[in-house]
């Protein structure tokens, strides 16, 4: 190991400390909300990059609640995380040895790779990012997967028109944030639901929105979200499920829409979580409520990247992140996302 | 009374019995499962027509398991029916006098309409029907609003594509029989759910459906289900709601259309129905979920009268009727609705 481990440093420049490559496990199947037995962190050696492939160090991680579905044993739209095996998800990384034609040491670049200080991947693995439009961790949010799940979500399903009413729920998370500034963008009445004042106070100074309550603290939902939403709920951008759902879809107006993104509140549960039953609302109301997943409009994405940029550039959008130093931290500001810790979008800044 | 039944009898050579303009009131709202004590038959004068008016009289009238909400004093998306005014449907009839320059005495039209013998329509109220196309009772069935119910919900929300496993869920009935069809036409697998071995039967040797399941005598409905279905379901045309609906759903595809179309098992509960969270499904495959009613088509209903008489005359369409006799047998029809009874559409023949 010395001699590896000599020969990275003379390569890389980098201390001995960072010439490991720490990596974090799936070793338990979480029962209901994760805790940090489930996860491991070990080491290992640093692979070389063969022919078309780049070796890159992680900047930045991304925790996102879907991943929570992924650590069930269970059928889904994305294949389920193997136990024993690396964590995977949304990195930023810089490139430190390249060899593909596309890709010079010291581009960032952003893919789907593991939760570990190096990765390999290949040269499709990742797209290169633009760092002079903004900082690179926002390839992880406003310019990445929770941007254009906002994007695609409130706009191909939400179909916002000028004057409606739109209410997004987990409104001040990665998702959250983007899809009620895009809706303000497209003139709408915005309220959110988020579960604290200080999101609250945010969503309402920084973003915008119209009004925004605490789920936590208001003593009767419904009865706010109707005084909130005296024309009733055009759109309802739904990140959380369960009562706050329930609550909301009581008020939809004819032709609402429904984009379902996330259903956080419910990923944690072992059972299938009953409710009252949506379709006779729906039928009265000729209500769509439709699932998507941001991956149905890959063929899209640049649409959506370039709309995001420009926006910001314009300085229409701003967007939050909430750091969490050290890929230790990976599970713990993981777990942390059920508890609604973060304001934005949840990083972890690994180097 | 006799001066006026005399002058009625000599306009329109009827006999006395028949001048009577019977009519029938909801007289109390019902709790749960509708029965006779709600409705009362009365008898009144029979009014004469003015200025752009015509008298009709009513030969069929259409029961349909939407009313029972119009007997709730709630909110929906038709306003409730009055206590102790005449309750009012679908209703096909022949025009005794006509002020107007549109209809002719002889006419046949179809209209919303009182359930009474005799009824006053503005010329706009009423459509002319084509009967040489066939029986003028189907202006109430495949060629009226179960018809297009089934031709929009189908094609607009559903949007069927050859070789596609559509499941159909009351399947027997006025929109059930046509969807299954169109569905076939359009080159799917079609599975229907209905409440009876003589229905079932009629669904596979009369409609062609390729299975059917009696879901009152099927041991285990969600895996008679899952054997019909070895792809999966890509359309579930939902006309019931409920724990059959339940089932289904469970075995939706990605990109899976359920097009909301009636709740009938839903129509009695006094108490909002509880039920499995649909949410996580809809969002794990990519699915919408859309509740229509058959008025938001207003404006294409002369293209799906035409397209469902063409398949008609080209005998790619059948049609079932279940007929009662009598006005004062049009509480017992509505009532038998929610037991089932009926294979196709539920008429009854007033005159």
């Amino acid at each position: 190991m010395i001699s590896s481990n000599n020969l990275f440093k003379r390569k890389y420049g980098v201390t001995v400390q960072q010439q490991i490559n720490r990596q974090i496990l799936l070793v338990k199947r979480p029962i209901g909300i994760p805790d940090e037995s489930c996860f491991k962190l070990i080491t290992s050696a640093i692979s070389q990059p063969t022919h078309g492939q780049v070796l890159l160090r992680t900047r930045f991680l991304s925790v996102d609640p879907y991943m929570r579905g992924r650590m069930n044993d269970r059928r889904s739209y994305v294949p389920p995380f193997q136990l024993n095996e690396v964590l995977n998800g949304g990195i930023v990384g810089e490139i430190v040895e390249s060899n593909s034609n596309n890709f010079a040491k010291g581009d960032f670049v952003v893919g789907n790779l593991g939760w570990q200080d190096y990765s390999i991947a290949g040269e499709k693995e990742v797209r290169k990012i633009n760092s002079e439009i903004a900082p690179v961790s926002t390839a992880l949010g406003v310019l990445g997967m929770p941007g254009l799940t906002a994007y695609f979500g409130l706009l191909d399903i939400g179909k916002p028109k000028q004057g409606e009413t739109v209410i997004v729920s987990g409104a001040a998370g990665a998702v959250g944030t983007i899809v009620g500034q895009i809706a303000k963008i497209h003139g709408c009445r915005v309220v959110g639901i988020a579960g604290s004042d200080k999101k609250t106070k945010y969503l309402i100074d920084e973003l915008g929105f119209n009004i925004a309550i605490n789920y936590k603290t208001v003593p009767h939902l419904r009865k706010a979200l109707k005084e909130a939403c005296p024309d009733g709920v055009d759109i309802y951008f739904d990140n959380v499920g369960g009562d706050i759902s329930d609550a909301v879809i009581s008020l939809i107006n004819k032709y609402a829409r429904i984009p379902l993104c996330g259903q956080i509140s419910l990923y944690n549960e072992e059972q299938i979580s009953m409710g009252p039953r949506l379709q006779p609302r729906l039928l009265t109301f000729s209500a769509i409520m439709q699932g998507f997943i941001v991956h149905n409009y890959e063929n899209r994405f640049d649409e959506g990247i370039q709309q995001l940029a420009k926006w910001l550039t314009d300085k229409k959008l701003k967007y939050a992140e909430n750091v969490v130093e050290g890929l230790e931290n990976a599970p713990g500001a993981f777990i942390g996302l059920f508890a609604g810790e973060n304001l934005g979008k949840q990083l972890v800044k690994v180097a």
